[in-house]
């Protein structure tokens, strides 16, 4: 469950970011956060902190529910 | 802004707790966490991770959405 579900973030983290037209690199930097961190989140490497997704939303421009409510769709459907 | 935050944070568990009618110590045991760091994060003490969240928002009985609204409400009222 664990593994998924940081998936599912990485990959709802990485489609605002093209929707933004945005590189990795460009988010990493716009949040302030290390180049590689953003490769990491997607790959769901990472489980990322409060503080973290606040600025992640905030910098792609998605409010938490429209976030939350893509990425609670991803992890009830199982895959 | 970091403070004032994870407060919001904690008081949005604590909205959902209380209407569980559930204490501290019985959300900890239910979610395996142990039994101070609810009371943590219920000050703002702690910036929990996204599986906590995920796991505190399941025992509650609240979708992230449904949380996520209230929340970022909180966020964006200057206190």
């Amino acid at each position: 469950m664990r593994e998924q579900t940081l998936k599912a973030f990485g990959q709802e983290v990485r489609h605002w970011r093209i929707e933004q037209h945005l590189s990795q690199e460009e988010l990493a930097s716009r949040c302030g956060f290390h180049r590689t961190y953003i490769g990491q989140i997607e790959r769901g490497e990472r489980n990322p902190s409060l503080l973290n997704i606040l600025t992640l939303c905030r910098t792609l421009g998605v409010s938490l529910p429209k976030f939350f409510t893509r990425y609670e769709s991803a992890i009830d459907t199982p895959i």
